[in-house]
């Protein structure tokens, strides 16, 4: 189907546990430092700090939540061209925490700008004074408790005590577990690719495994590049990327307040200077963000709670893209289909009823159904050669594929989800706040 | 919250099984008959007549799915004024069985119509040709397999020599036995109520429990009156009662190619001639019809798959009834939401999260929640007097009522729902066709 399943997810795995990482090494201009502010009560990291020490163009997409959390309503808030520091805090969402949320962010921001600046007077030739507005906060956790404003303040020394100007990937890692909260295991990507002949990096880290403890988890996402792109084109690139990745992603169709991508762009590297985003040597970073995008979602959704299978939607050749995508999300949204996926049962009479249920019109004399590559309706009919017994051997994979050709167009879209089963039932019924 | 929550569903039953059926009798002008036509291969009731002497109005609303069953497309396609028979069979939805199935309804209405007009010459004094046209199905069960015309043509006769012309809560029970599928219990209910000041009859029966084995299962409700009502007018009146009745309850947020809601006016009484709906003499009939609609409604959730609670979602003071309408089924249709009160768990966060994602415009500081009689957010702060520990407490019950008041205007919608429990995943997954 042209769907490109990375390595990660190889269909011959069964154990999603023994997942190789890529190692992500140095990004000019950025570092990382993480500690533990015992937001937690444990010392588990939970606070990182991204900086970068001539600034960042930037470009974020939030969650479509008519309800925001206190970091996004911040984030949205700033006039700035470059951003110098992006905080993520576990363990507090800082959602539905009011004005002292919204202080909190406020007040850190002033405190971390004060030390980097402070910070640029010791370490650069030509300081720079950072602003409150030049920060960013991802923040993840319960909501509704009071924001620990003070706890995360006081660890803001530390934090950029730690801080290295060379990356590698301990530190990588660090972080990727520091942004954890449910999730079983950090989530990291990267690629390598060329604007003109120029080479460039593009890396990215992750969190986000449902909707869930203890009051509801987040999708994080944070891309980083040494690339010299303007805010505008990021803007273009990171929107349309998240379409088909982040956006075709979905655990339980729930939706956090908190939901934050970004991407920074260091400027660092010397490449031929973009000012569009249909410039064609800007095709191959334009392929490989999305690459990034897509690999780390889709580790998003494999890490999903209580899943013992992950499965693609591809939804082929319909009238619009926004029909291919209904129909795609229907599919991956029905409790019954994704049941059915985790007893191994290959039940297309549930795939029948979540299209009929997509609100878009269907002709069903050129609706064509593939469980993986076994034909079992075609043009409206089931398949001749269609066998039961075959198919319920395929339903054994731990990667299902459902190929839906609806015959109507020429648009496709392919949806990420992963089966719905007693675990996560479990994890999210027997936990008690 | 001025809620009626019928009597089988008291807030202190623990026990669900535990239910009075009301005892529904006679209905002038309707006869019922039931028999086994093994479509199960065993000898339970699986087909069932609902046979008309005179003929009766009628109004039918449909599935919302783009993929109709080819019954429904049959009903769809009957020009008529009047309706003799409803045929209603289980185990084969006759869905997704093209024009084989659509042709099966045309030989066994032929059928139907043929011998009941003998039946008429034999028992009548004026004696009415019957035709095709004057035939109704209600198809429930697999969808994709062969229609088993030929084991139903084939009671047919049985069928109708079972007919008494009087009926009995014994044949009304085997008729709601007749029609279940998955159900776990028969779904009957009845209000008399008067027009102008003639008593009139409004009896039902329904199936349903979520969208199930062995492919999907299906959401049946039929209505009887003795009432001489046009079809006109109980178009009206059905399409008017359903939204609040039929199209408030979710169990899974699936949806099958076969729902159907009907109600037929047989005639029998001789009340005030109603030609209009605004005609005040209605007002009775049309409150009645909605409580027989909206008890079956609930009997439906309340045996929804693996159902451990009812859950009542109200929501007040919305800007208009359609946004209380999203909130409302963004909340009852929320996993997380589902999963929680399966848990016993009071996580009012997930239920700010669900309002967030529902697509409306809400302005936080006017956003009310009560969980039982139990204020947690007033005005979008968390209440001084909350107490999680009474709340847990509350959670117990098997009759859970979340109460979200949004502060902007003055319409309400309430949905019913049931818990997501692991019975569900066990139901759903377990099951191999």
């Amino acid at each position: 189907m042209g769907i490109n399943i990375p390595n990660f997810l190889s269909s011959k795995s069964k154990d999603r546990k023994l997942i190789d990482f890529q190692d992500l090494d140095h990004i000019d201009g950025l570092s990382i430092s993480a500690v533990s502010a015992k937001l937690y009560n444990t010392s588990r990291d939970d606070l990182v700090m991204f900086y970068f020490r001539d600034g960042a163009n930037f470009a974020s997409v939030y969650t479509k939540s008519k309800i925001l959390s206190e970091n996004i309503k911040w984030n949205l808030n700033q006039k700035t061209q470059k951003i110098f520091s992006l905080l993520v805090n576990t363990r507090n969402a800082n959602s539905f925490t009011g004005d002292h949320g919204y202080k909190s962010m406020q007040n850190i921001a002033e405190t971390i700008s004060q030390k980097l600046t402070d910070k640029q007077k010791q370490d650069e030739e030509n300081p720079k004074i950072i602003k409150p507005k030049n920060i960013l906060f991802g923040c993840t956790g319960t909501i509704g408790e009071t924001f620990p404003t003070e706890k995360i303040i006081s660890m803001i020394p530390e934090l950029i005590k730690n801080v290295k100007y060379t990356q590698n990937k301990l530190i990588w890692m660090k972080a990727a577990l520091g942004i954890m909260t449910t999730d079983t295991r950090p989530k990291m990507a990267m690629e390598e690719c060329d604007i003109g002949k120029t080479p460039i990096k593009i890396y990215g880290i992750a969190k986000g495994s449902g909707m869930i403890h203890p009051n509801m988890a987040t999708t994080l996402g944070y891309i980083f590049t040494d690339a010299n792109l303007p805010n505008e084109i990021l803007k273009k690139l990171l929107k349309k990327n998240i379409e088909n990745t982040f956006n075709a992603i979905s655990c339980d169709g729930d939706t956090s307040t908190n939901d934050m991508v970004s991407i920074f762009s260091t400027g660092k590297v010397n490449h031929a200077k973009i000012n569009s985003i249909t410039d064609k040597r800007l095709k191959d970073f334009d392929y490989s963000l999305n690459k990034v995008l897509l690999n780390l979602s889709k580790r998003v959704v494999a890490d999903g709670e209580g899943a013992s299978k992950f499965i693609t939607v591809n939804v082929l050749d319909s009238k619009s893209e926004q029909d291919a995508k209904k129909i795609a999300f229907s599919i991956a949204n029905s409790s019954l289909v994704k049941t059915a996926i985790a007893g191994e049962d290959p039940n297309w009479g549930r795939i029948i009823m979540a299209i009929g249920k997509s609100e878009t019109e269907i002709n069903i004399k050129k609706l064509s159904i593939k469980i993986g590559d076994i034909i079992v309706i075609q043009k409206g009919r089931i398949h001749s050669s269609y066998d039961e017994k075959e198919t319920a051997e395929y339903m054994k994979n731990s990667d299902i594929e459902l190929n839906i050709n609806v015959g109507s167009g020429n648009k496709n879209f392919t949806a990420y989800t992963m089966d719905l089963t007693k675990k996560y039932i479990e994890i999210n019924a027997d936990y008690r706040s």
